[in-house]
């Protein structure tokens, strides 16, 4: 006997010394720089949720619920290599605790249902046949598994260990696991350490975090934004170990730090961003057809969350047929050939932004006693802040300094739009304020008017100037609005 | 003095025979073939109308009030150059009679105005200088010249016989001659055989033709607007005898015929489409800035307008310092990128369009005695007419047979929209109906949905597919608008 457990344990030391193990470093180890080299995934949302029209379920609904009449997982991925993505990411189990997989530890999953495809392993063949990486997401949180509830915490991590266990020994290599739904226990009580010791196990490069990763003072939960985080060293982990950050659906700033504190040693992280290429940011598809984002805005959001050694997944999912709706993915195909994306080809750069915190003065600010609402706030990097006029009557019109030298050739412009919450609690409509507007430069003392519009920007405006430029200060001038101005992000970029 | 009368009579019966005078003809003569290829040139509206803020004045306005600032009509020529336009067509007079150059024959010009220089010669010179050729409109219409109103009309042909020789003596080859404004007198009464004969005498390839060319009834006035011509030989001379068509700003029909008859003869005439760069319809810049066409409506109307052996001008105003707005300049010149344009090249032309005629129903037609709304308004090749849905609240929905065996990649659509006159009485704004809509096509008998936007569809959507499709049928499916919605042309194209 003591032979027999010694040398199980000499396995695990081996196995786990061959594990990609979290190290304090200022740089990325093999798993993350695989994961930066992947950077474009597709996520995709599937399961009871999506025949329920709901964005969460509670567990309750019954099995019988899941029923896709044209089950395409070929389709999904067959997109995704379309589009130019690099991985896949499937949901394999949300908060509902209804698993994609034939799971031997419940019976609240596809095996059960009226469609008995395993969608796991459906994925993951076609992501072989594509020639894509397949990546996982899983739920912490479970609110149907009757072991959750058992006062024994441990109970439930077993749970977790054996159907990671699976998920990780079944479909072959798993590029990535994200976890989710950590906010329903304390941080402490989920066995990270062991779910992760156990993943590494079985693929040491495997990249694992859990959503909302990072907080500001350790051992709290109370965090600052990813778009306000600007400083190496000055935040700490929530879930250690974690390979990267996660922090759904906030964007970074565009001066994003990678050095994180755990226990006095500073960890390496990048960031993996979630969008949704809805409009209306449903994560689950609905029956009602919603419309997709703009390309103008996919495509800086793109070089937004990539171009500093960050992540993009890009939520694609599946209608109740269970196949991505062609005008869905038509879009995300659309961007992928806008970005002339190739699996063997690096992740194409935005231009350079000459217009970072360059001196900004507005002819009006909305009153606020921690001054938010300044000028500067349009070319800080952050799609958190933004400038604000004081009213709408007022034609605002907001300068900044520009370097003669630097040459420009694009302008992208995040508006501040009041969102609208639709009757189904989830998705959401974008209203603009700003309706006529005008770009105008300095040049040699003299100002031109380079662009002008008398109809809302959309959700992104980007101008492509067929000429590049030099000038000493650029003005954007609002010409007509329905409520006051207000602008996150005004970039001026040398492309 | 017999000798030098038949010396005088020879030369011009030599100079007569050289010229390319209007024959009889199936087929574009010299001075047609040089237009055509051609095809694409900017049309310049500058003058005293341009310091006072008016489209038309009636020529009482002081000389003083032509003051242009900076005064640069090499930077008007650079800008066509590099927007790809192959020639420059100038206002050299229009209906106020104030000219352009420094003629003898009058002291209404710019000659005796604050800014001397002779715009003409700086426009044709600009146009040697960058390459392109140099094209003139002349008013017939004179509001200000005193022999205008003498009762023998023949005083003031012989001023435009002066003024035509000056132009056409002074400043090297003009490639075209555009008259306008003949509503004001009987079209006998204008000499146009006598210009006609002038022109060819001096350029036998200058192509020559009058505003309203073309009538229903020989000798008559009345006219079918050219979007509904599409029977050759059925059509008479208003102005005889001209080279080419004109009907400002009317689009001719995409099955465009070229044969129009004079005394029992049938003559081969292209069209010269004219468009405003402004949204706006101004032809003559405004003091306040206005914006500018949108990219995909003018692809879409430079493909219309040029795709059937027509060509088509642009009107890109100066404003009162004497310059092309930058902003302005900058939407021709992304155009011309866009479509790839260069003068040693053929222009582009659009794919083919695999729905014209296609049978076509829709669920919802307004009501009206001449069946004029009908749905087959959209495929039938004319932006004159429209299908119109009932009403604004029925979710109309408007189908179209297509052959399986055609692909398609590219879908344009133009929608009627409801234009409000601005307060100066020229300028319109177009409001649009539909807010929402998507496109389905039927595939094997399923329906699918290609194309979706919850948003005003702009003056003239294209939705460009990354993916080629065969279909069945075509759906256009409305989801909301704010009045009866109604649609000039739905094109399925192969590009």
């Amino acid at each position: 006997m003591r032979t027999v457990l010694l040398a199980t344990l000499l396995a695990c030391l081996y196995n786990f010394s061959q594990a990609q193990v979290l190290q304090p470093s200022a740089k990325p180890n093999a798993a993350q720089q695989r994961m930066i080299q992947r950077g474009y995934g597709m996520f995709i949302h599937f399961g009871i949720n999506t025949f329920a029209d709901v964005e969460w379920s509670d567990g309750t609904l019954p099995v019988e619920t899941y029923h896709p009449t044209q089950l395409d997982p070929d389709q999904w991925v067959r997109t995704a290599r379309d589009a130019g993505f690099r991985y896949v990411l499937l949901i394999t189990k949300h908060h509902d605790g209804f698993c994609l997989w034939d799971s031997k530890y419940t019976t609240y999953d596809v095996a059960t249902s009226p469609v008995k495809t395993d969608v796991v392993k459906a994925v993951s063949d076609a992501c072989k046949k594509y020639g894509l990486q397949f990546a996982i997401y899983y739920s912490l949180w479970d609110r149907h598994e009757p072991s959750y509830k058992d006062p024994d915490k441990q109970k439930y991590v077993d749970y977790m260990l054996h159907q990671l266990t699976e998920l990780f020994t079944s479909y072959g290599n798993i590029c990535e696991l994200w976890l989710d739904g950590g906010w329903d226990r304390k941080p402490g009580e989920w066995g990270i350490d062991q779910v992760y010791q156990l993943v590494k196990k079985f693929n040491p490069n495997c990249a694992v975090s859990v959503n909302h990763t990072i907080v500001n003072e350790e051992g709290k939960r109370q965090a600052t934004i990813p778009g306000e985080m600007t400083e190496d060293n000055k935040y700490f982990f929530q879930y250690f170990p974690s390979d990267f950050r996660l922090w759904d659906p906030q964007m970074i700033t565009r001066f994003d730090k990678k050095q994180y504190l755990h226990n006095g040693k500073s960890y390496y992280l990048p960031f993996e961003h979630t969008i949704c290429i809805s409009d209306r940011w449903n994560w689950f598809e609905k029956s009602a057809q919603l419309p997709v984002r703009e390309l103008d805005e996919l495509e800086e959001l793109f070089y937004w969350s990539t171009d500093n050694n960050n992540c993009l997944v890009v939520n694609i999912p599946p209608d109740q047929t269970g196949r991505i709706r062609e005008y869905t993915a038509l879009q995300a195909i659309s961007l992928g050939k806008r970005l002339g994306l190739a699996l063997n080809k690096p992740l194409p750069k935005n231009g350079r932004f000459i217009s970072s915190h360059k001196p900004a003065t507005a002819t009006s600010v909305y009153a606020d006693p921690k001054n938010q609402y300044a000028a500067g706030a349009v070319n800080d990097g952050s799609l958190s802040s933004r400038w604000a006029a004081a009213d709408k009557d007022t034609v605002a019109t907001l300068e900044m300094e520009l370097s003669p030298a630097d040459a420009f050739n694009k302008i992208s412009i995040f508006e501040y739009k009041d969102a609208k919450t639709l009757p189904d609690g989830f998705s959401q409509i974008r209203e603009p304020r700003i309706r006529e507007y005008a770009v105008d430069i300095l040049t040699n003392g003299v100002w031109e008017t380079i662009f002008m519009e008398a109809k809302p920007m959309g959700d992104c405006k980007v101008i492509r100037l067929p000429r590049s430029y030099h000038a000493s200060r650029l003005r954007f001038r609002v010409i007509k609005a329905t409520a006051p101005p207000s602008i996150y992000e005004i970039n001026v970029i040398d492309k």
